[in-house]
């Protein structure tokens, strides 16, 4: 996977806040649960995505420097990250 | 749990929204990149209660009421909801 | 998806164990951790995929059944499942 | 988190595979949807927490000496680990 520019995942967001808005557009026209929930899976995956690519970006880039450097602070942080982040 | 009315619903949409589009100035800002993560968690968190919020009133009221009409078709799609919604 | 009878279920679950089993057998043999780890995670796709069969056969059978006689109960029972197990 | 051993890890798989041979026996006698679905929960947690542990002694580990080695190839593993076990 190749490194990702913010204006990349910019886009990426946009796109996931207009999907935010338009859940909300069918809930007060009162659309059907099974479709709004559909939506909502769609906005869950876009996030889950630009986390990931921000992750990988994070590990590239900080983690892989500060262990060079002797940081061993960072790793506990990508650990506790991981943690918090996924299930 | 109380069945929510979808002002709340529309409510948590627009504090998600806001966090996305927070996240998005993050970005802009080179903001670090765990500091963001936990932002996209917040997000998510967000968008899977919204999702259960409203999967809830779907079972109590679309689910029963068809299954009580004996339409077995809302017991097929809901299976393919919880299927496509969870893990 | 057909519903599914103990037999099967049971097959799988031995797999399973099988797995876990192997999976000791790998620490106790010192084997590569990103190995371990995509054994564990064999494993537990094993698991959603019997916990998400045993939940259709559920919906399919009990809830169905309770919500035509009136017991209002199983839907709350379902919802505090779905709560717990998925996410 | 302190690094856990190999001793530690195998006995949490036991009681694990105690769990799976459990959800067997609780299928074999006709036991209620519910409860197995629960006792699936449990195992799956149990895989959970020790694949982290493990992921945790591989970072802390490996990771950290191959990248202070200059080895790039373990960064990208790492990611791909993430990716494929997390969601």
């Amino acid at each position: 996977m190749a490194e990702i520019n913010n204006e990349k995942l910019i886009q990426r967001l946009s796109r996931i806040e207009g999907q935010v808005g338009g859940i909300k557009r069918m809930l007060e026209n009162d659309r059907y649960c099974v479709d709004i929930i559909h939506q909502i899976n769609a906005a869950q995956a876009g996030l889950e995505k630009v986390k990931k690519l921000i992750l990988d970006r994070h590990v590239r880039g900080c983690v892989t420097r500060g262990i060079q450097n002797g940081d061993n602070s960072i790793v506990e942080e990508l650990l506790e990250v991981i943690e918090r982040s996924f299930k």
